[in-house]
């Protein structure tokens, strides 16, 4: 059985929906998610970085993500044919532990957490697939990467693009 | 640069050692380290078993366990000619995340964050080596196993063994 690891935040979790949601409200400002067209929010607003990576910190900033459109029903159907593993970045903001461990069990139940993968580094993650959206992961990915699409990794060329879930159930379940 | 990654518990961290020590005093037993040959605590007093592991639960069980004697400096010569990561099967125990995180951040700082693994099932780690008390990491992993002894593993046969840091070291920087 092939082994696909899909990453969180902006593939499965509306990391920056919420981000930029709060950015707006804390700052008095009108972003958009198209203004990040090329961009995180931290790279657009440099002079506010600080504050606006200072969001990430709340632990609980985690917990209550949108779940992205489509990801339950196209990993539940993938999980029947292949072996799938959630590998997120979580090292870079150790408060997030908890709130994306229960986030994962209340949105994805279907999923064994013995097959949830905390980590820094994704070269450590040995799979066929990784479905991420930065592509600074898939640089010493032992398998094929698939960057799923996100405003900041728009203009990013050279990779197996997904634009949603719809598109990953065509690329691993064609009719 | 080939890659190794390494267990935490009772190969870095002095799990038994404490949990042993816990349960004594708290149902005034008298166990010592070597009743612990060929078991678990917890098959060791089965009709105990679940207040055993409840120990387990405390969020602060695993932020102040002794560094398993000649690791650091074994890990900090390792780590100038091999990738070091530190790969924990920490999801069997969510409770554990940020103690865990804590302890390799006080006791191995000369290592990066990005190189820690919260895992489960360790078929996902890619590495050359994986060292490990627990042979049932080894069924699935990629790379080559390498058990390092403890006292409910001390009947296992058939892996590559190590008793201690010093053997691992003739193990990886032969002279």
């Amino acid at each position: 059985m092939k082994r696909i690891a899909i990453d969180m935040d902006e593939v499965i979790a509306d990391f920056a929906g919420k981000h930029i949601k709060l950015y707006n409200a804390l700052f008095s400002d009108s972003l958009t998610t198209s203004d990040l067209e090329g961009h995180r929010l931290w790279t657009l607003r440099p002079h506010q970085a600080k504050d606006i990576l200072e969001i990430l910190n709340d632990p609980m900033f985690f917990r209550d993500l949108d779940v992205i459109e489509g990801s339950q029903e196209v990993i539940a159907e993938l999980s029947e044919q292949y072996e799938i593993f959630i590998a997120t970045a979580a090292m870079e903001r150790p408060s997030s532990f908890a709130a994306k461990f229960e986030w994962l069990k209340e949105h994805f139940p279907f999923l064994s957490d013995s097959n949830f993968v905390f980590c820094g580094d994704k070269s450590i993650i040995h799979a066929d697939y990784l479905i991420d959206d930065s592509v600074r992961h898939f640089k010493r990915f032992v398998g094929q990467g698939i960057l799923y699409s996100a405003p900041h990794n728009i203009h990013e060329t050279g990779y197996v693009r997904v634009k949603d879930w719809e598109e990953v159930r065509a690329h691993f379940l064609p009719k």
